[in-house]
């Protein structure tokens, strides 16, 4: 990664993303989509914005590694959500952090998480920065001295691996890249590929439970995490690395969606994967979604575990570019470093055929079918798809998703209602209609979970309230149709009244108890999980 | 269910467990093994118990389902542990609860802990009592006004089922029999066989973590529970109903082994099974159990999943009556409710062939290999070998076992110095050698799940503190040598000492601070997990 800078604005490192030829073509596609001419709103650079002077003073502790530099608090302020980018094109950075910590060592975690709780200086852990909820912008109310953003990237080593039992020890801060790159010498792989994972750290994974490649068993990070190590205001709290355990409840389970509010992940003992090398994928085609969702149903419940099983409905296929729009489309695909995934495979199409799929028989025995037809032009959409936004921002498109899960039996009512409900929302905040799309990233016995993509034209200068609106109506219906708030992008702090409306009150109270153990002081990422500590 | 009466010592219902031949057949083997006659002592009988009055008084709400009788008190005073039926045998029935409380509702329970509460007397959760560490015997140390134990049998319906997404919502008191019993004409089974599911209830397995039927991916109760609902001495915490979640840390995780600490759990919505067709298996031999670990550790990493892949050492085989004792034994099953097993039962057993194992051809083919041969006699024995302790402890045989688990880097060191200093600790102890044996109950990719069983000949009169020799030994080494006090018996009161060295302090404090905030008072079982409450 040596050398690469991240940009300022936008997805990825500076350099990466579309060609000039195909931002025009991004751009000329919601024009002729709406049928309006649009005018382009320039990215911003640092040069142009002003900052308010830093409320903090850094202890000479902490100043080897510790900032108050411009350019260091202004790429601090932001991760990747909608609401993040339109702030940006605003230049507003009123909530920039009042300092950066660049962190190398567990001790300079604890040195700076001492003095914040002495001080009352709110701490944001910050890894990949990859957050669409707002977890890492420094919001932490009026009861602060000041924000520090705690970057984590400096933690980047993989210290230890034990191939016997495919787990290693690995730094909080490491990309996934860097990960994956440390572990192929040894025929390993973490094999857990959230759409961020360019940028995404382990640790912050692990805060936030993310989704990752497989699209059954092992969807979210959490069965991965063999033992977590984790430093809190009051200390270090490292669990014992084990492959099972029944005492008590389980202590890497509070840390998974800790969402940094608990502590700071330093360090896990990860279960790792060998790498693949037997393969079988095809798409089938079904009629609509809801057919394509039995088959999917099916497959989940047979106990064949493919790697991938992502529906996505006719009108996603369109948007994203290989499908016709006429048809829902299964992305169906098993693996294996150990075995051939014939009848694991066949089985699959058998269901696909029983529920009215139509698939071509010989792609499904192409071993390269991963990278090549539909699912190839898939993976590499999806790959892409986060550098549409500092384009389609840019010309007040409103361009976003939400994701949750349901039950298999309340699909169909829920999946329609969400669906309308965001419709009309864009309709009533545009003015015009827009485009609401689904697809499944992952799939469980007893439930999908469905990921919607939508698009609609805003209005230069009034975007960020358009855009809260269809989220909070989409965001309602999720929790009044029986779905989960987020199912791998976290709660932040954008999804803040819908997780207090999910969650057991009584459970948000224990989490509370929880924290004040481990942070009496109330600095760690106020705002997100627990509301922040009163004023003082 | 109707019309048997529990034994009041030992395992299952009057009229249930060994014949009188059976009984002093096994008498006649532990005599014969180390030489010696051996008189039995009586089992106890209510009558013969002098119990002290009742601390408490019950207030007029709580009289309907409340008793102070002496018959109810007796029966809830132990569990299944060894020292229990140690205890019990010497007719000490010092810690009997002082009340004992039939819970048939929801409002029951929350009646119960809002007086409790208020009163400062100490409530037990009291499910299937089928508990080995302590988990329901009211000892709760000088802080507290009595003790009420809190029979949940009584609230055993099945309450909804949802057959689209297998799942079900299920009472927290029923136990496994009734509850399959239930989803049977429905074609659905929670498949969940602790070898105490004759009496145990499904929260108290939800609350113990307990170990199942399957060796492999579905180990613990955990990743069945879809949602819990919980009463808690303020109020009901229910978590939603979801195939999965990002939100935050997982409600559920934190009541899966929460060992009645933290609250009552009188219902959860479950995952189910569709009852399995397709079932392949057999036994493969090995010449030692480090051979057949590492065929059980490649079958694990392999991505097959089997239900069954059960290695039992040499000794262990021989003192279950199913091998000569020369041998490690491999009982390997696939099973499924979709698809014909035979690929997958193929690779297996290509990996034993690898690893040197040998196994029967023919055997491996046939459809009833579950229930027939060295497969079938195992699960008979495993099936009866608790009824053996009732006869066992009354000649003074020292017969428990003790679980764990460990990664597969460590397993070999793990394993010998673990058996290592259990049988010094029967040398020790006894003054004569015993017999150590080990088996797997569960694998993981990353390790297995070790179950040791020991024996011992004892002294009339010492065996308690014997006993309690070599279970610190044992536990000294699990702890010192990487592994958990506990894969799936729990922590209970007798694994406190290890479950303090093991845990993360700050985790413990962390569990705490969550306690106080859902049990202000610290009524709910204080002693486990959490120390109990100091003297008000």
């Amino acid at each position: 990664m040596a050398g690469k800078r991240r940009k300022f604005f936008g997805w990825g490192y500076e350099g990466e993303g579309l060609s000039p030829t195909e931002a025009d073509a991004l751009i000329k596609g919601v024009a002729d989509r709406y049928g309006v001419t649009l005018e382009r709103k320039a990215p911003p650079i640092e040069a142009e914005i002003d900052l308010p002077a830093s409320k903090v003073e850094l202890p000479a502790k902490l100043q080897g590694f510790c900032t108050t530099d411009k350019d260091d608090r202004l790429r601090h302020t932001y991760g990747q959500s909608f609401p993040d980018f339109i702030k940006m094109l605003d230049r507003d950075f009123t909530h920039a952090p009042d300092a950066v910590a660049w962190a190398t060592s567990e001790e300079q975690v604890a040195d700076v998480l001492e003095w914040a709780s002495s001080k009352r200086v709110a701490v944001i852990p910050y890894g990949g920065a990859s957050s669409v909820v707002g977890g890492v912008e420094p919001v932490v109310g009026s009861g602060y001295n000041g924000t520090l953003s705690l970057d984590l990237t400096g933690l980047d080593k993989i210290v230890e691996i034990d191939k016997t039992s495919r787990a290693a020890r690995i730094q909080g801060g490491i990309r996934v890249p860097a990960l994956e790159a440390g572990l192929k010498p040894h025929g390993l792989t973490l094999r857990h590929f959230p759409q961020s994972f360019e940028m995404a750290t382990l640790g912050g994974m692990i805060a936030t439970r993310s989704g990752g490649h497989f699209a059954t068993l092992y969807t979210h990070i959490d069965d991965f995490v063999e033992s977590t190590r984790t430093v809190t205001p009051r200390g270090v709290m490292e669990s014992r690395r084990l492959p099972g355990s029944g005492a008590g409840p389980s202590p890497d389970r509070l840390m998974l969606g800790g969402e940094g509010t608990l502590g700071v992940i330093t360090e896990a003992w990860m279960r790792l994967q060998d790498r693949p090398t037997f393969r079988g994928g095809t798409t089938a085609l079904f009629k609509d979604v809801y057919a394509g969702a039995e088959a999917v149903r099916a497959i989940s419940q047979a106990g064949l575990y493919p790697a991938n099983v992502r529906l996505l409905d006719a009108a996603e296929t369109q948007t994203n570019g290989f499908g016709d729009g006429r048809n829902a489309v299964l992305v169906l695909a098993f693996e294996s470093a150990d075995h051939p995934v014939d009848a694991w495979m066949a089985r699959a199409l058998e269901i696909c055929r029983e529920c009215g799929g139509q698939y071509d028989e010989d792609a499904a025995k192409d071993p390269d079918s991963h990278l090549s037809g539909a699912a190839g032009a898939w993976r590499t959409a999806f790959i892409r798809m986060p550098y549409n936004r500092e384009h389609l921002t840019t010309v007040a498109a409103i361009n976003d998703t939400f994701e949750t899960a349901i039950t298999w039996d309340r699909f169909r009512e829920f999946h329609d209602n969400v669906k309308a409900a965001t419709e009309q929302a864009i309709r009533d905040a545009t003015g015009r209609d827009g485009i609401v799309t689904c697809r499944f990233t992952h799939t469980y016995p007893d439930g999908p979970a469905p990921y919607f993509s939508f698009h609609a034209l805003g209005r230069p200068g009034a975007m960020l309230e358009q855009w809260q609106q269809i989220k909070n109506a989409a965001s309602d219906a999720l929790i009044k149709f029986g779905g989960t708030i987020t199912h791998h992008h976290a709660v932040g702090r954008d999804h803040m009244p819908w997780y207090r409306q999910q969650m057991p009150a009584l459970f948000q109270d224990a989490v509370q108890g929880a924290k004040a153990r481990l942070d009496p002081a109330g600095i760690l990422n106020p705002g997100v999980l627990v509301d922040p500590a009163p004023t003082a």
